[in-house]
């Protein structure tokens, strides 16, 4: 029926978990509901999370769901300090690093230091883009965008005026890392969309 | 290099991720950001997955962190189709029930056969609530909306004209049935905006 407190103090958790209640105001670039609105980050976060476990068994043998839903829960929470850069839009991805690198040194320090430094260790694996539960974690990331832009008649493809080549390059190429089969997939959905 | 797409039809599963797009327009009694507007069922589900991943060792011992953040990331699809019930609301139990078991035939039905049954079997274990997981996931959902109750100066509660007394009935002994240490901590920090 439950453990008594543990050590690391529970205060110190809820306010990092109030603190995240900020992530519901960081508007994306790609709509939602069929165009109806811009999606927040707190819920792509949830969708993106839900694709992971309905599309784990794309990923390379040996994939860790479980660690993959909870990168891709804590994925985006520096944008809560570094806001969200939209992938079409060319920002400086230097300069977006160590804006979201200082983010993650606030954010993941508010937790209890154990606790803190798993959390801080599990969103820099995601980052890096080198482990295998990372590589797929970023497919997930990338793939959700495609379907929402397609949904809304071109989303943020329309806004940032993206052809094929570039989606391509700056997207497809990161889908089909963590599974090719995922990305063959998805690109005979959206090719037509610039074809026309 | 990616599994060859498996036998379970892909398309199938995208459509079931298509359609969950929907509970971003889904709209709680709960407010967010201190107040500034309601919560959607979407970022609710991804605020509490993370309440899991951070608040997971406060269960019972043998409790599985990941098979409640699955349940978590699953348990409000339903409100698609059943909408919303705000606990304090007095609702028909029994005719949302019967509501929210169609709405989960219909939505995990969109999944391929073997994958949609244990998706729905999860989701009918979190509301059955008599598994450990189940109990402590609902501990989970019960709790966040506490908090942010308490951070937009009363939210739902003031509403509804809460009592503490009725809290603690609806609220508090489904949070203590998981967690007896999670409920006696949260109640300290509630009491007082009833007392005030
Ligand atoms: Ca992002």
């Amino acid at each position: 029926e439950g453990r008594p407190l543990p050590a690391t103090p529970v205060a110190a958790r809820l306010a990092f978990l109030a603190e995240a209640d900020r992530l519901k105001s960081v508007l994306r670039a790609t709509p939602v509901l069929k165009g109806a609105r811009r999606e927040n980050s707190a819920e792509h976060s949830w969708h993106i999370a839900l694709h992971a476990l309905v599309l784990h068994d794309l990923a390379a043998p040996g994939v860790d769901r479980d660690r993959i839903i909870a990168m891709l829960l804590l994925h985006d929470l520096v944008e809560i300090d570094a806001g969200d850069t939209p992938i079409h839009a060319g920002v400086d991805a230097a300069a977006q690093a160590a804006r979201e690198a200082a983010a993650a040194e606030r954010l993941f320090g508010l937790l209890p230091a154990k606790q803190g430094a798993a959390l801080h260790a599990l969103w820099q694996e995601f980052e890096a883009a080198e482990t295998a539960d990372a590589v797929f974690a970023k497919s997930i990331d990338r793939v959700q965008p495609l379907f929402l832009n397609l949904a809304s008649g071109g989303g943020s493809w329309r806004d940032y005026e993206v052809t094929l080549a570039q989606l391509e390059h700056r997207v497809g190429s990161k889908i089909a890392r963590g599974s090719p089969a995922l990305w063959a997939f998805v690109r005979a959905r959206v090719a037509p969309w610039f074809a026309a």
